[in-house]
Parts: structure tokens; sequence; C-alpha cells
């Protein structure tokens, strides 16, 4: 029986063991957006460090502006290559509210049994972190408890401020760059492509989010006094907003699709291959046909193009009733995922004078920058992504498929720029979990085969 | 001396004790629109009914749904013609928020001295409209003084919800319908050409007031995710309000201009020479260039064309930072001022189909009714309004010039369609009276020559 071998047999073995664990973490209701679980945050990451500890890392709390940090390292893998990894996930969870729309409490963590038979622990940040991280320090345990070392050496890092915006953990990350130098770094907050098929992501959109503020007479104004002949903000915001994209869905900021390389024809075959169906994806949500560009299939709408959203709007007045005002200024929120090829500052710089030059006569823009942050796309033919693909193939007994993500994850473009490290983006979460949503679940699959892969992604990566 | 000229006089000797009784009336907080001020707005009714009684009125308080009817009659004017003229006004006031905006205190009236030496009543409601209604108070109380009587009989509807929304009013003017009769309706709730210059307002813009919402998606959604594929509903409106209106100020709703009759030329012409312009209109509020029609003048776009408005907008996410949602819904509230022509329950059908004819697959509309308003435009040989034109002009040394105001008094459609009676629209407030901001004011020279216009007007339409 090989090293890999007796190590899966443990996991299988610890996995109530494994469970239990995680339902401690589960307990703790690490809020990080709400100051009056500031006391919460700081409990559950000790408790990790604890854990960390308990698998032989030296791990510490290491203090930010805002929630610490947990950092913890081995030092004395006996593969004597002098390999190391840097595992990234978080430890803070979203809000719960609307609490009444839970089945069970949100921090009393469960097993529930799906209508089609799955069984899922079911808890606030069961799937988004807490549950992903655990796969890998449950994995790490196993092969410390088998083999008395790790096949290769490892630093975590997890923060308490992903669901806030992690604006303390660039900073963080630049200063103890040092200390978190790693052939690569491995992220643990994605999903498979269905309950049955591992997935790698090797693109992630960029994200270029702004506000725009429109503003014209120097007070609120009466409509009906001055209705006809006053600028009225809310008009000039949505003529602007409302010309951003065609009737074809296409995004008319000059300059927006510079840059970007069409799909090579292999990709769009295996694409094409996979039956994304509007029915399947959009029919949960209420929805029936695509929205994006009309000459792009649903999945390239999804991963391989751009997007434009306005993600919030407000002007005038919103209470009941009516009241007929002219307000002084109306504002929008607005953002646009990227994909490779596509710099940040220039879309943002392209949006500001789409605006700017739609902007009639006594109306002045003003914007408030937010995030900032360049698409991400793996080289196919990097060592390590082939490994951990293999790897995964072994433990689902299928191929792993190499996906793009229609999300952002900031924090990779900051390791490939502070750190010169690629990140491989792998996560058993699925498209169910409601993550952010009441009722939050990760399948108990996930979690269990969930370590096992971790256990063979650490043996393939030390080999 | 003639009576009239007798009742001038006392008028003149009168003004201290005039402005002691409308302080008094201005010391009342009836805001009518938030409930704590219910027993305030109670006061002030009772209040004014008292002072109906000291000059000669049956007076009492009429209850409604809401905030009671001040209802007064005199009966027994000397002319014995039977002639009656009904006086409408409102009791209640607006919030006065922001209070820190207010140089004095909005409930502690007083008299300031303007920067150009203009001496000003200041106080909330000063001009909007106890102010006002006090003109015509104490125009009655001079006559009654000196003649014993009025010139004509009065009925005085006096409201408090004006500020609200007034709903309950056509429910009370319907049912009191045989009370009400009269030969002519006169509101005091209008403003002079400027400050040396009477009007009487013959034309009134209607009003549709609709509400809209946008429905997509069943729930929230992450726009990592889902963005690129699913319908935006902050999208879809703004590109539906973004496309009302053309690039010359037009509005594009089929069939929005129909029934519009041009001004007679003689009328555009009249207008011309009053050379209001963009400078001396907008100037003041930090504009500089009119945003209706591009082919209307300035006058035009303000009082004899119709107009569409945002009043209001909010969808998504609008708090501080960023959050990258997709929102289930968006919503606006939409006002259009109409002219004589325009049927306002077509109008709203049009804009209805207009946001219908837009809306992607996957999207549904959704609309709340607010005001439905008809424009008014009154005869301009209807023999009362010749009668009281003569009267101004007499009191101001200057013609009293017929204008058309962009506001909206449902009101008075409401006396034409319940009681078939016309309305007289004469007031003495100025543009620069900050009705509903702070630091409201009512010139000195608005309230004194405002009574002796009064007690011309009621000579005039007696005889």
């Amino acid at each position: 029986m090989s090293d890999l071998e007796r190590v899966l047999a443990r996991i299988d073995v610890d996995l109530d063991r494994s469970l239990d664990r995680l339902f401690e973490f589960l307990r703790i209701k690490s809020i990080s957006t709400d100051p009056a679980y500031k006391d919460d945050c700081r409990a559950a990451a000790g408790h990790l460090a604890g854990e960390l500890q308990s698998v032989g890392f030296a791990a510490e709390l290491r203090p930010t502006a805002g929630h610490p940090v947990v950092l913890g390292k081995t030092n004395g893998a006996d593969n004597g290559g002098g390999r190391r990894v840097l595992f990234y996930g978080h430890y803070d969870v979203q809000p719960v509210d609307p609490l009444d729309l839970w089945k069970t409490p949100p921090f009393e963590p469960r097993i529930a049994t799906l209508p089609d038979g799955r069984k899922a622990i079911t808890a606030r940040g069961a799937a988004d972190d807490k549950g992903q991280v655990m796969t890998f320090v449950e994995a790490c345990r196993a092969w410390k408890a088998v083999t008395g070392a790790l096949p290769l050496d490892v630093t975590m890092l997890v923060e308490g401020e992903e669901e806030c915006g992690s604006k303390n953990l660039p900073p963080f990350v630049a200063a103890a760059k040092d200390e978190l130098k790693a052939e690569v770094a491995l992220v643990c907050d994605t999903s498979m492509w269905d309950p049955k098929t591992p997935a790698i992501t090797t693109a992630l959109r960029g994200l270029v989010y702004d506000e725009v503020w429109i503003k014209a007479a120097d007070r609120d104004l009466h409509s009906g006094l001055f209705g006809g002949a006053a600028q009225n903000p809310i008009r000039v915001l949505t003529k602007i907003l409302g010309s951003i994209h065609d009737d074809n869905g296409r995004i008319t900021i000059p300059g927006f699709y510079d840059g970007i390389r069409e799909l090579p024809p292999d990709v769009k075959a295996q694409w094409a291959a996979l039956e994304l169906t509007p029915q399947s994806f959009l029919g949960p949500i209420g929805l029936s046909v695509p929205a994006g560009e009309k000459d792009r299939s649903l999945i390239e709408q999804l991963s391989s193009r751009p997007t434009c959203d306005i993600n919030g709007i407000w002007g005038g007045y919103t209470g009941e009733g009516s009241k007929t005002v002219i307000p002084a200024q109306a504002a929008a929120k607005i953002s646009f995922r990227l994909v490779s090829g596509q710099d940040p500052e220039k879309i943002r710089a392209a949006f500001r004078a789409f605006v700017r030059a739609r902007l009639p006569a006594d109306c002045r823009a003003e914007f408030v920058d937010h995030t900032l942050a360049p698409a991400l796309a793996l080289d196919w033919g990097m060592p390590q992504l082939g490994a951990a693909r293999r790897a995964l193939s072994d433990e689902w007994g299928k191929d792993a498929l190499l996906i793009g993500s229609g999300a952002s994850i900031p924090i990779c473009a900051d390791f490939k720029r502070l750190l010169g490290m690629d990140t491989l983006l792998i996560g058993f979460g699925l498209d169910d979990d409601r993550v952010h949503s009441p009722n939050e679940k990760y399948d108990l699959t996930s979690f269990h085969k969930g370590i096992r892969s971790w256990a063979r992604i650490l043996a393939a990566l030390a080999a």
C-alpha cells in the first residue's frame, strides 16, 4: 500500500471526526462586515490557528487594520526539495439576513438530505469558505497522521475580510512578501462543473467597479415650476447608462473590446460540447433567454466575454406616494467584468470618457473608484496544472475540466503582481450551494472527496 | 371717499395688527405629512376658523379621513344680488428639514431685510400658503370693519392636506357640493410675474404621475456568476427611460403631443416681449441652458409645452462601497406635465405601452397609479377675469399679466368637474420665495398689497 493509499484510507475512517471539527468552525459567527461580530471573527481566526497547530503548522494571528490574518507554515517536509505551496482561503462569512428564510439556524450546522437524496452540510459558511478551507486542512492532517509530514511544505494564508472587500489583504501580502513566497498558490473558493465532474478554473474575469454621480442644479427643484427647462440628472443618467448596450447586447463604449482574443477553435468546440443550456442555467432563477451579446453562446457570455452591469442606481424621491421633485443629483454603481487582454485602467478611463462625452450643458459627472482588477488566464501548459488535473481525474474517475469563471478573485492578481506566483483555482462547490443566500450548504461528497482530492494533489505537486 | 377707499385706508393703518395675526398662524407647526404634527394641524384649523368667525363668517371644522377642512360662509352681504365666490387655500405646510439650513427657526416668524432692501416675512408657510390665505382674510376683515359686510358673499374652503396630496379633498368637495356652489373659485396659491407686476394664472399644466417596476429574475443574482447572461432590470429601466427624450428634448412616446394646439401668434408675441431669459430664470439655481424642446422658447418649455420628468429612481445596491449584485427589480417614479388638449388617461396608457413595447424577454413591468389631472385653460373672455385684472392693475399701477403656470393644482379641475365652476388663480408669491425649502419667505409688499388687491377684487366681482 502506497503512502497515498494509506492517507486516503485514513481520510475515509476519520470522516466523522473531520465533520465534527468543521461543525465547530461553522458555529463561530464570523460575519466580517458587521462590527458587532468582531470578537467572533477573532475567535474563528484563533480556532483555525489551533487547527493548523494540531497538524504541525507554526500558526499565528497577524494583525491588520481590520480582522486578523491567520498565517501558518510547515517547515520540514521530508521531500528534501524545499518545495512549497501557498494555500489561500477565508474564515469570514456573509451576513445571514433574511434570517426567517433559513430552514434551520445558520450557525447550527447539520447534515440535511436534499430532495434528490444528496447529503449536505447546512450552515452559513458551509461552502463559502469554511468547508472548502477545511478540505485542505483535513488532507494535511491525514498526511501528517500517516507519514509524520506533508509531501511538500505548505504556507496557509487565511484572511477574515473576503466578504467585505479584502481591502487590508494586498498591503498585508506586500509587507509579508518574503514569508509568502511559494511555487504556486492554491485557492479553494471555486466550484466543480457538476456534482460528478471536477474542474480547475484557469480564467477569471477581471473587474472594474465605478460609481458615477450626475449633478445639475445647485438644489432640488419643483418639477411644476422648473420641469421642461431644468436639466434632470436622472434623465441624463438613464440616457447615458441606457446607451451602454446596443440592441444586440454589445457594449458601445469605444475601445471596450480592444485586446480581446477570440477563443481557440478547440476550446470553443469543447465548450459547445458541454451543452450548457439557457434552460439548465437560467431556468432555476426564473429566466429563459441569455441577455448578453446575441452572437455569442451562453457559456461565452458567462466566461469568455466581458460584461457591464449596473449594480445600483438611486436619485430623487424613492418613498411612498409621489413627490414632484427634480433632484440636484443622481448616481449609479456600475461594474465591468473583464477578460484577458483588457486593461482595467483603460476600461475605467473609457467609461468615464463615455459618460463625459454625453453630458449635456449644465451637468457634471463625478466618479468614485471601487475595485480595479485585471482578468486572469493561466498558461494551460503550466506543469502544476497538469499534475493537479491528473490528481483530480484519479479521484473522480472523470477528466477534470479546465473552465473559465465569470467571477473575479482579485487576490490572484495580487499574488501574480506582488509574488510573481500563479494560482490554481480548485474547489468543490456546486451551483446550488446558495452561497451568500439563506440555507447555504456544501455537499457531503464535496467535503469528503474534496479532502481526498487535496491529499492526491499535494502528492502530485510534490512529485 | 368711497367705501373702497376707506377700506384700503383701513388696511394700511391695520397692517401691524394683520402681521401679528399672521405670525400667530405661522407659529403653529401644521406639517400635514408627518403624523407627529396631527394635533398641530387641528390647532391650525381651529385657529383659522376663529379668525373667520371674527370677520363674521359662520365657520367650522369638517372631518375628513385625514386632517379637517375649515369651511366658512358669510350670509348677508348687502349687495342683494346673492352673488357668492368660493375661496380655496390650505393651512398645512411642508416639513422643515434640513433644519440646519434655516437662518432663523422655521416656526418663529420675523421680518427680515433681504440683501436688496426688500422686507420679508420669514417662516415655514409664510408664502405657501398661510401668508396668501391671510391676504384674503384680512381683506374681508377690512370690508367688514368699514362697511359692516362684505361686498359679496364668500365661502372659504381651507384644507389641511395640500402638501401631502389632497387625497381627501375631492370626496369632500363631491359630498359638500351644494354648500360649495358659487359663481367662481378664487385660489391664492400662485405667483406674481415679478415683484412689481401682478399676474393671473389662466393656464395650469395637468399631471400624470406613474410609478414603474421592472422585474426579471426571481431573486438577486451575483454579477460574477450571472453577469452577461441574466437580464438586469436596472439596465432595462435605464434603456427605456433613457429613450423617452430624443436628442432635441422631444418626447418620443407615440401620441404624446396629440391634441395640443399651437399658441395663437398674439400670445406668442406677448410672451416673447416678456424677455424671460435663461440667465434670469436658470442662473439663480446654477443652470444656464433650457433643457426642454430645442425649438421652443424657455417660456414655452415652462408653460405651454408638456414635459416628462423622472422624479425618482432606485434599484440594486445603493450603500457605501461596492456589491456585485444584479437585482431582481428596479423602479422609477415618472411624471408628465400636460397642457390643454392632452388627455391624461391616454397619456398614461401611452407611457405604459411605450414601456411594455421595449421590454426584453424575461422582463415584466408593473405600474402604480399616482396623480392624474388634466390641464386647465381659462376662457380669456370670462367676465370675472376682466374684473379681477382691472382691480389688480389699479392696485399695482401696471397691467396684470395673464400667464400660464407649469405647476398643477388638481383641485381646479375638481371644481370644474364637480361644481361646474371656473377658477381665478391670483397670488402674490415671488420666484425667490423658497417655497418647500429652508428660509421660506413672503415679501412684506406681497402681504400688504395682496390684502389691498383682494379688497379691490371683491369690490370688482360684486360690481
